[in-house]
């Protein structure tokens, strides 16, 4: 693991290479033995739970409801709302028959060509369809209003090009759909969601992000208007990290679902879909690790604390452990996770590189002469600062620097992405310097064709017409010249 | 709903249509426009989270992490253990294509013929396969055992005739993999989970269980020993709640899994496998609840007291309401789930009988004249009892309650069950009593025939050769007349 560790491809050489490897290394993630596909390695799942778990809370805050709908999707289903039919009807697995038998000629085992489908099934690339056909049959009344559901569950999607976590053909997500009577409501609960989102995801897993509403060729397929979080990876592109859907009545509609309002007249049902998925664990990867490997802030850590004794002699070992015990269960009482590596098939040197690569934030260690002292070295993952303190109050020191550690990380990615914005309304200046990586803030038209012809020029997107940056005095558009409508976000992107 | 509920069908006129009835009625589930599959809804979700949950931490104390494996497994995987084809590569949903295009002459979406793949892909009917040609990659030495998998996940078997919760196309569950360096090991841990299942099956969902072995032809397809709990549903027949396979080397061997043992040699490595799914809400339903309703253990419960006011007057609501205040923030504090429906559209009695028939396990009603007394009535729904009670310690009095609830269900299910499990040795008795339910313990010759035999004129099978049995002095098949080799568990099963 330590030859391994060395072999790491450092940050600068080649920062998608370090980031492959990373994951692999790293235990979290690696690819199956099926297109596309992966598999999450318990590591990496359990860093995926903490992710649910918290959120999942978050949502249930806010009057959400967690169920499950079916994985397969009818395929009739997807013509109904045109404009999804082509963001999503494309590339997907499909499910044609119901039967594989022996093969009697050539031995092995073959689809039955008799278990034909009548109508085909899509495994789900994402649900609004298969759920508005159902809501049809929940709602009647505004009284049945607003039905706030999530399902935490796979998806799939036939990608041609695949990164563990970033674009994988199977990803695990969760999907909210909400109906509502009115249209400022399911506005409300779409801004709402974003909000959500982007607290979750500053204040839990310490990653900055813009906030800010697509422009129309970026919106979902399907929605009237899409908001995105956006986050900076530390190659200065950008991770777009959650959405929040307002589908106006699109699916009300082509699912027929009416209800009678407190006028005694029929409306269609208001439609929000908002969802994370995987891909968060990338945004956390590429946000704060570094070239020895992951850095986790401590909310995300399945291990936040690791000790690692130092010893020769089995006494040594005693001595040290009956120090350590102590520790481990006032660490435990407060809530933090610890892991005493006693384990003597390893060297020190062997274990320290493991859990750095692993991204533990707080690594203790004790030896011999820390027993008698009554010392013991502490080592934070963020920045492999190393201190030696009294084992006497140990516990509140290490649970400081869990706080400390939580926050730095999260100011050290502030900076970074801080930094990396720029405004810039020169077109020229904005191809020499995109190269390079950074937001852009650049006047916009408001025009598909000027947005087109940035990415066709350049590979960057408008990520987004954010929030919180002024969109008066414009001026003109960079590339079209033509006065500017916005202020928009532009960068490469995941 | 008051209506609704008065029409559902009581367990004696029709214990299968009061099942499916009450499954809708209580909003748990229903059945979804997708052949064979259910919609989840959100009161039935709730209850397979609060089961998720502790099932979880009940594995993880055991050493267990959580994985996530892919959905699709290609089609040649399955033949690789001869058994293990013969019974999940069949009814099976098969991917073949990864494609839709627009029909240029019909209009509408097709299926791309030119998108087909190469090798079909199968949705996982189980996970063995695509799991073991991982560990492949995993194991190398005796130091990378074992390795203690689990994943809730999705899977789907293409089932011909189905029932919500009982038997669908798809639905959830999880599923556990290790591999283990001796085959000792291995059967501790198969032997282990099953334990697992029992206690929690039993502790937390108040339903007793019977522990045993399968017989060969109920084992697992690929297993050299299936465990198995079986459960006694209020019609006498048994409900298989949960299993846990030994699989010897058979998955090791299919999938090449080798590793050097602690002596330098290469061995294959020894598999378990065990599960347990949304059946689990079918036992719970099936065994608990009652004419009015659920029944739900208050473990289980999403909402675990509810609190009902009757007022006139909206200064009345107030003064109850500040009586109420504080109990629900006291049983709040104490962990206790509990609603306050002052809703003003539904009237005392509707709201009664709903919560009769969603479960909920104690009801408080507050009058004027108890704000006046200082008291609550207090109802329990398991046995319909209600008392008045004051509301000085009413806490306290919940939470007692509480607990004499769950302990009451288990207790009630386990007499039920007690009291139908019968010694049985003539096959006319057999025969004759067989029809009204209940468990038949039988000296069986342990024959694939006589099983059979039993099955085909009785369609009762062998659930089990029970643990905790006398195994001696069995004498002569109740239906060969050969002399006996078990004492086997029969009943008729979902």
């Amino acid at each position: 693991m330590a030859k391994e560790l060395k072999n790491l491809t450092k940050r600068s050489e080649n920062y998608s290479k370090w980031y492959n490897e990373l994951v692999v290394k790293a235990d979290l993630a690696e690819q199956a033995d099926v297109r596309g596909c992966m598999t999450i390695k318990p590591y990496g799942y359990s860093i995926w739970e903490k992710i649910q778990r918290e959120l999942d809370n978050r949502f249930k805050e806010t009057g959400v409801q967690n169920a499950y709908f079916p994985l397969l999707i009818p395929k009739s289903f997807f013509g109904k709302e045109a404009d999804h039919v082509e963001g999503f009807a494309k590339e997907c697995a499909i499910v044609t028959h119901y039967r594989l038998k022996v093969d009697e000629e050539q031995g092995g085992i073959v689809v039955d060509p008799a278990a034909r489908l009548e109508e085909e099934y899509i495994i789900r690339p994402t649900s609004e369809t298969i759920i508005w056909n159902t809501y049809k049959n929940w709602i009647h009344s505004y009284r049945d209003l607003p039905i706030l559901c999530n399902q935490w569950c796979n998806v799939m999607r036939w990608e041609m090009r695949t990164r563990l976590f970033l674009r994988t053909s199977e990803f695990l997500w969760q999907e909210g759909h909400t109906a509502h009577a009115t249209r400022e409501e399911a506005e409300e609960r779409t801004r709402m969601m974003i909000k959500v989102y982007a607290d979750f995801v500053e204040q839990f897993m310490a990653i900055p992000v813009i906030q800010g509403v697509k422009s129309e060729t970026e919106r979902f397929a399907g929605a009237i208007d899409t908001y995105t979080i956006e986050a900076m990876m530390q190659d200065g592109k950008a991770l777009q990290s959650g959405t929040s859907h307002f589908l106006g009545q699109n699916f009300g509609k082509a699912f027929d679902v009416q209800f009678i309002d407190k006028d005694n007249t029929l409306q269609y049902a208001w439609a929000t879909s908002w969802g994370v998925s995987t891909r968060l664990m990338g945004a956390l990867i590429m946000t704060h690790s570094d070239d020895n490997g992951l850095v986790l802030p401590p909310n995300l850590a399945p291990i936040q604390v690791v000790i690692v004794p130092i010893y020769k002699t089995e006494d040594d070992l005693r001595a040290i452990t009956e120090k350590v015990n102590p520790i481990i269960d006032e660490l435990k009482k407060a809530g933090i996770s610890v892991k005493f590596d006693d384990d003597d098939k390893r060297r020190p040197g062997f274990k320290f590189a493991d859990y750095e690569l692993r991204g533990v934030p707080v690594r203790l260690v004790l030896g011999s002469r820390d027993v008698e002292n009554g010392t013991v070295e502490v080592m934070r993952r963020d920045t492999l600062e190393k201190e030696t303190l009294p084992i006497d109050g140990i516990c509140e020191a290490v649970g400081k620097l869990l706080t400390d550690i939580q926050d730095n990380c999260y100011a050290k990615a502030k900076t970074y992405m801080d930094q990396h914005i720029y405004e810039c309304d020169n077109y020229n200046e904005f191809k020499q310097r995109i190269a390079d990586g950074g937001f852009f803030l650049c006047p916009w038209d408001g025009t598909a064709e000027t947005e087109a012809k940035i990415k066709e020029e350049t590979q960057a997107t408008i990520r987004c017409i954010p929030f919180g940056v002024s969109q008066e005095n414009l001026g003109n558009d960079m590339v079209s010249g033509q006065p500017a409508k916005f202020r928009a976000l532009i960068a490469r992107a995941y």
